[in-house]
């Protein structure tokens, strides 16, 4: 419990328990499990305290949103409690008290959605996310304008894409989102790179595939990691899979199964290779991509018991 | 001739010509040669049309500011005709006939400056400056207020420090105008990188070794392409050279000349092994930089002679 953050968490979970008497003499042993790569910007952080204040909320009995708590550990870990959709409120006080995730739809609201993400580095960060922003908001000339002018506008248009399930809408804030974001790590000074050149082939064979479709079939978001993670509808996983493994082939000698990870990746598209290639452009990038989790939005933290557990896959899903 | 560029230029010069009656008959013959990376984001093509302007403005005797026709080659190119440090003018006019290159200082104001020009790559732009531009101008949210309130501040700080020859200054806009391009080109939809890996690993180095040395030192500045350009005074060559060497050393069965060209880039400067590894912590990179010009700020367009052309090695420097 060295962790100054898992303190701060702690303390402001035990002055809100409703069953202080009860168990203020207990010690609290903590044992956390991880199956994702950490410190590569896949909010890793933010599942481990949402977890964590869940549990903790569920032993001290604390009613209400909690979502606050979790904020204190990881940013990000205020989305990670509720399943389905979730906003970030920026909130107005200086003390970010009233910073809170909202549910927007549950995780039954758009069922068609699916997640590809392409794991390019499980290598820590060169610098993490919460000193990394720190030193925008210090230098940043654009972080300001995006603040006030831009990022207010785009959440009302993904607040109403995903209420109408309007996946073109949808994709195109996603994805001008993720370049803004970059372009004011870009800004930062000394300026601030979480993308590489990998990111940017996947970048390049997304705009590709949708221009090869005539719409937005498929969308690219980067948090502070050089990873991408794809929205698209389970009706283009198939092609897009076909498209992606052009570029980014399984090692020769991996098996399937530690490649793709998650629901099944079956690419049964008839694609031809001319298609591939003059639709890319891009030479296959062997060894580029480390491996590919398929999944979909799923329900918030879960208290599970060990048989539960027992069923699931590293991945968390039901093994298959 | 086929270039529509090329003939809007010839076509302009003929105009404002005070010897038309002289040479309306003649054919003009146009022999260009280059020894420069081409369409790698290096003003390529700034410093053709710079050449070719000013051979047709003394061959048709045109009088006066002749930038504005540049420009209409390529656009930086009214900065290549003079020497020293030159502003382009943004200018006011929808036409952009007053948006032209005016002087700051001549070469010989500020001798100590020194460039080395790291390509590190002669491929192709993925998007050509000019489209990209154009592109940016469309979709990036930050363009315009990069234009109306950041531009404008760095102009005035770049000039003052130029002719104050306060490097510090000069260096801390000039990395910071660079990161902010490029920050835009990471905001236009879809976005538009130019710099690669290798480029950023030159970034990471020049903060490196700036902290190492406790005030900034030398400075980065990318244009439309994955090449550094650095800048740095006389005195901090042999020691950036060596930090240079240590991330990006020659290729091993490359002669020393095809790797280092223009100005002699010997590096005496004793920096240990020990040294270079605290401060970088950086693996060597061979072959992720092609070769590495060494030079100076010099004069604009000059007239020369064969025989005074046979006296130059093939980055336009007098032989050794």
């Amino acid at each position: 419990m060295d962790n100054p953050r898992l303190q701060t968490v702690l303390r402001k979970v035990k002055e809100r328990a409703s069953n202080k008497s009860e168990l203020k003499d207990c010690h609290i042993h903590v044992c956390s499990e991880n199956n994702f790569p950490t410190a590569a910007g896949l909010a890793s952080s933010a599942a481990g305290y949402a977890c964590l204040v869940s549990a903790l909320t569920k032993l001290f009995n604390v009613q209400g949103n909690v979502t606050d708590i979790a904020r204190l550990g990881s940013g990000s870990a205020c989305r990670s409690l509720d399943g389905g959709f979730v906003e970030w409120t920026m909130g107005e006080k200086d003390s970010g008290e009233d910073s809170t995730g909202k549910q927007i739809v549950t995780e039954d609201h758009w069922p068609e959605m699916r997640i590809i993400i392409l794991v390019v580095s499980g290598k820590k960060k060169a610098i993490g996310s919460s000193k990394g922003m720190l030193r925008s908001t210090q230098t940043s000339p654009f972080l300001k304008h995006r603040a006030d002018k831009v990022v207010p506008d785009n959440m009302k248009k993904m607040q109403a894409a995903i209420k109408s399930k309007d996946f073109p809408a949808f994709a195109e804030v996603t994805m001008k989102e993720s370049n803004q974001l970059h372009s004011v790590c870009q800004d930062t000074y000394p300026p601030i790179s979480y993308m590489n050149d990998t990111s940017w082939s996947i970048v390049r064979l997304v705009h590709a595939y949708n221009e090869y479709k005539g719409q937005i079939k498929v969308a690219y978001t980067f948090d502070a990691g050089p990873n991408a993670v794809l929205y698209l509808l389970k009706e283009s996983v198939s092609e897009v899979l076909a498209f992606i493994n052009h570029v980014f082939p399984p090692p020769n000698n991996q098996e399937k199964h530690l490649y793709f990870k998650g629901l099944p990746s079956e690419s049964n598209h008839e694609v031809t290779k001319a298609t591939l290639n003059s639709v890319l452009s891009m030479e296959p990038q062997q060894n580029a991509v480390k491996y590919i989790i398929h999944t979909k939005v799923g329900p918030g933290a879960q208290e599970i018991t060990n048989e539960a557990a027992s069923l699931l896959d590293e991945n968390g899903l039901p093994k298959l």
